[in-house]
């Protein structure tokens, strides 16, 4: 059984996620009907990360095994004939049976994108959260969001309703910054004046509780606001409660750029 | 008659262009609804360029006059609070009544977007062209786009069954090049193994004749795919027969990017 790990990347605007569901197309779904057809045989794929509905990837993980022989350049040629061009296997690599993309992943980098001016670009308005005023205060807002790096207790950025054995994760880097607009704003970013104007929270960690990405951003966004300090944020993991923290934002401004495999960095 | 020059960013996927038509919906059509509205009477709106069905833009130029009283970001705010997210007016400037954006444009600037790489993310999807192979060779493509530079006839450029006094233009700049991925790549472009798959043909001129750029473009991908010489655009512009020229690319991969107003450069 040859098996592969594939690199994914999707708009995730429209779909339901990554993991299968009965209420609408998942990534998960998508793979697995192009991997199915191309085997002639229901064909499990199993993904580093179960991003929500609307999130974004241009790094997701995934693995799975097929029966045919194929080789890996032909089997992401024959993927990407077959689904749709919101969703790409950007890369393709033979892979141990063994590699399972999700229990296997040692990290894992999202970044999140605020666009912090009165108008949004048409071309990131699907990749954007829109925060149109007041100018946020990136400095604070980067001091609050390196207070996370390290191991904690991260409960208080957990969404209600998880069941999770422990809610202490690692993060590796946490930062925040304003984005230079460069070569390609002919495409993506619009007019010189708006340079600037995109702000991007860029976290990595050895895991992540269900929300916890937006609702940091959404703690972070409160601090940029200067409705709390930046040391805010190391009251909330104290009190471990949710309620205190500031909101889940959006699913279009998120985005797992990639996965990592082996020992941690 | 408060009279303003509007600068209008917008995505052209599934629009019909700038101009007003009966089978779809335009630019001009939404902006002088969205006017209409806000004044209470019927607004006319005049482009600087009427780019084609599906042709983007970074910097259209409309002008318009109303008879409310208004200021100029209360009328910017007032039409993208009645646009699509897709359409959206980046800047407003109060302008003398006798402002045409059309007849007053002294140069326009395109660029043309075209993925020579395998795989498309799905980020640039509804912004480039799609050439996957074989490897265009850029410095053969730019010596020919070079060679267009200046006052010359371009018949051979302009698609049939248009009706212009002169096809004489000037081009004041025509390059090619590859982009290098920047900062931006994680809302856009994809993982660094895409950099420099994205081709940019950047076009200023005087004026330019019906699908022209296309035209320009899809003449030099042939000779990025070295069916012909760089000097064979001399050929071609010699000619004025637009069936020996390379094919006209399609929409998608097209945004105008800024128009130009007062004396040329």
């Amino acid at each position: 059984m040859p098996s592969f790990r594939l690199t994914v990347a999707y708009d995730g605007t429209g779909l339901v996620g990554w993991q299968r569901q009965a209420t609408g197309v998942s990534v998960q779904a998508l793979l697995e009907g192009a991997a199915s057809e191309i085997d002639g045989r229901p064909i499990a794929v199993t993904g580093a990360g179960r991003t929500d509905a609307g999130v974004h990837a241009l790094g997701q993980v995934a693995s799975l095994s097929v029966t045919r022989e194929i080789d890996a350049p032909a089997l992401q040629r024959a993927l990407n004939a077959h689904l749709p061009a919101a969703v790409r296997v950007v890369d393709a690599q033979a892979a141990d049976p063994a590699f399972h993309a999700r229990f296997d992943a040692t990290s894992k980098t999202y970044r999140y994108h605020v666009w912090n001016g009165e108008v949004v670009p048409p071309f990131l308005r699907a990749f954007t959260w829109h925060v149109p005023s007041p100018l946020l205060d990136v400095r604070r807002m980067d001091s609050a969001a390196r207070l996370l790096e390290g191991r904690h207790d991260f409960a208080a950025f957990q969404s209600l309703g998880t069941d999770v054995v422990s809610s202490t994760r690692t993060l590796l880097g946490s930062r925040v910054r304003r984005v230079t607009i460069g070569d390609l704003d002919g495409v993506t970013a619009g007019l010189s004046a708006a340079a600037g104007s995109l702000l991007v929270y860029e976290v990595s960690g050895d895991g992540f509780l269900r929300h916890m990405v937006r609702a940091i951003v959404g703690t972070l966004v409160d601090i940029g606001r200067r409705r709390h300090e930046p040391h805010w944020v190391l009251d909330l993991m104290a009190s471990g409660d949710r309620s205190q923290a500031g909101e889940t934002v959006p699913a279009l401004g998120l985005c797992l750029v990639c996965v990592r495999y082996g020992s941690l960095a």
